[in-house]
């Protein structure tokens, strides 16, 4: 639905909410996508929000709800009994319903897992075992296996019979298991169509099947799916045996999860998203940033204070601060956003700390002899101030060789230390490389001008 | 393949090289996916990829040349002849033929085109004709698609058809269409698995069908995937004729490259990647963000030789320079990286301006009055310089306001002036709202404290 409709209906609903047309609201309702109803009931208020909840026809409101954004869904918990959550939770792929259960307090997790049934209970718990942005935190235990001594008559059969009772919905893969559930091959249901009937299924296996541990990150998982361009990868404990599958639309959000999260540590928003949430939650999540901003700020007053007497006399010297701290600060975030992304995609690895360092010195050269002459030629003959010109050319070689390798070095010390390597972009990092810009600076024009 | 076993493998295919054992390299070659040869080809020197390219086997090659990140790509095109390319070109699907031809200069590109057959030529100029970054632009052409008056048994029978003799690969839907070529219907394979033979395949259409045009953007198409959790979508002409279908795979990579812009536009980075590029390739990308700050840093340093006789009768004015300018900045950064996700994500629409405004004046007033109590207090009572402190707590306030305004309205501007939004993250919105900053902290200072 595109955004104009989603206003159009979303003013159509606020009428019907208004004017109380049950009948007609239950109608525009059915007709919609649980996914477009996820995205009106975010603009609609409090009081809105409630009424449609209540109208919606039962069988979508676990899928209304799993589509929701994280603070709409804990609002739209609190609200929700522990029977009412169970019967949602319930109707949920494992994954979905560990992710609702993980999200509550622990009292109330406790009692909703009490209402379901051994089964989910037991699949909850496991679920909840793994790290969140693990491969193990994002599968689903719902899988289509089949026995690998069946016949491709029988898997079809079995495949029925999970699609038909067990509820297992979007196969693309078919997982071949041996009888002790060991992960021995991976076909497509386009190899299922093509197939005679009679052929065992294991005949069928190529032997180029990826799988994945459960422990690891769901950014490297990512790039497995993007490297090998999958629909589904299966995900294997330490014996090999077949546990969960992960399939593309969670490494879909996976992407763009992990693209906001960088975005909103380089300008400080936290998780902030763009909806609708109080302006006091808005504040407090960006307040931080901003604290770290200030308090950076002040230590770039404090050395600026302690060379107040250089400053007096040379008054040009303060001028240029803006320049000296901005163009630090820009080289900083761009060594380093180079590395994160890197990083992130597995191109850079934790050993090229080196290598990264020297190819990064070599540009910072290069950038800093140019801008460097720039800089000095137009203050040494525009402004006739030779010896500042001079200083402030030589200066500024200096911090962006410096900012140029802390910036690039910084995230990958970071990763070693297991510190998301994004966190390099953000506050602390880039003021500390422009007050000791700064210091650079100041020291020296002491020490050279007065 | 893990990074530390792509360092093995390149290790020894450079021995392998290195020793000519032409044998022993091929036979490790053939073990390999295409992707992960890619791989380590960007990773070998010139000569070990001319070496390694000449010993690819035949019918991997074409998918080698596609993993290729674009500068690796285009250096091996520019070594290649018009044949060789059409040659491997003739093997891909559509979309990633007139990629790698789109890439070409025209002269070379024409060439090409006229070394394929004519189905081919016409498919791949079609296809060139789209957006790079639209529907169109990233769709294939080759759809498995049957006619609305089929059988299941007869949609079985054109599918193993599409996959055996034109090569269709990765079905995971089917399209259903009327004879005028009319996109009538979606089915995914499972529902052909599960239904029995004789049904009409019009009967299995159910009607909450998701297609989009050929115009409309890729971050759109993305969107659309992410909210509806589709792993292929039918694209169609304005006569909702079925004209190609896009898959997951391509979406995957459009969230990366879009995460990627975004980061590369803040950092001034360009489409810069980490892999291995010259110097004075990275320098020449880097060089005009950093130049942008210089310019910006210059103008800073102008406006404060104005405020010359202020500055110089109190000094410690100048001392918080770094303060305003950087609070500026942070906040604006704040407010605009919001709402370029907002934006990308669909979350914010291009009416939501005013509202968007009043939002962020709210959290910049709280942020503006508690930083700055916080600084003018530091100042007034630790410093004691009384006067002083409430300017700076008074400026800081103002600031604060102006640069959110204008850091979130200025991404919505842009795009309705069909402007990338992000770069109202970039250098020239931020410098010149750190300039703006400047100017009203000593235009105020020079009325109030001389």
């Amino acid at each position: 639905m595109t955004e104009s409709s989603l206003t159009e209906f979303h003013r159509r609903i606020q009428q019907l909410v208004h004017d109380g047309e049950v009948d007609k609201l239950r109608e525009v309702l059915g007709s919609l996508h649980p996914s477009d109803i996820a995205s009106l009931f975010l603009r609609l208020d409090r009081q809105g929000q409630n009424f449609v909840w209540d109208l919606l026809p039962e069988e979508i409101t676990p899928e209304v709800l799993v589509e929701l954004d994280e603070p709409a869904q804990e609002e739209l918990l609190d609200a929700l009994s522990e029977g009412e959550i169970g019967r949602l939770v319930d109707e949920l792929d494992s994954d979905d319903a560990a992710d609702v259960i993980g999200s509550l307090d622990d009292e109330k997790a406790q009692k909703v897992l009490d209402t379901l049934d051994v089964e989910s209970q037991r699949d909850v718990r496991r679920l909840l075992t793994y790290e969140e942005d693990t491969a193990g935190g994002i599968m689903a235990l719902e899988v289509a296996s089949v026995k690998e001594d069946s016949t491709v008559r029988q898997a079809v059969q079995e495949l029925r019979d999970l699609v038909e009772n067990e509820g297992v919905e979007d196969i693309y893969n078919v997982y071949i298991v041996s009888a002790d559930g060991i992960l021995r091959g991976v076909l497509n249901l386009r190899q299922f169509i093509l197939a005679p009937p009679k052929t065992p299924v294991s005949e069928l296996i190529e032997d180029d099947m990826i799988a994945v541990p459960t422990s690891l990150d769901q950014e490297d998982v990512a790039n497995i799916f993007r490297k090998y361009d999958l629909v589904s990868l299966p995900v294997i404990d330490d014996y090999s045996r077949l546990v969960g599958r992960i399939t593309v639309d969670d490494i879909v959000d996976v992407l763009t999860e992990e693209a906001e999260e960088d975005l909103s540590i380089i300008a400080g928003t936290r998780d902030e998203d763009p909806g609708e949430r109080s302006t006091f939650k808005v504040f407090r999540e960006r307040f931080p940033w901003l604290l770290t901003g200030l308090a950076g700020g002040l230590i770039a007053a404090t050395v600026m204070h302690h060379f107040q007497a250089t400053l007096l006399e040379v008054i040009a010297l303060a001028f240029f601060v803006p320049v000296i701290t901005a163009m630090a600060g820009s080289t900083a975030i761009q060594s380093s956003s180079i590395v994160v992304r890197g990083l992130a995609t597995g191109e850079i690895g934790l050993r090229d700390l080196l290598p990264r360092i020297f190819k990064e010195i070599r540009v910072a050269l290069l950038n800093g002899l140019v801008l460097g002459i720039v800089l000095g030629g137009i203050v040494s003959f525009w402004l006739q101030e030779f010896n500042l010109g001079i200083l402030l050319g030589f200066i500024l070689l200096i911090n962006i060789c410096i900012a140029s390798v802390l910036g690039a070095s910084a995230p990958i010390l970071m990763k070693r230390i297991k510190i998301d390597p994004a966190l390099a972009m953000g506050p602390f990092v880039t003021t500390a490389i422009d007050i000791l810009g700064l210091l650079i600076y100041l020291g020296f024009a002491m020490m050279v001008l007065t």
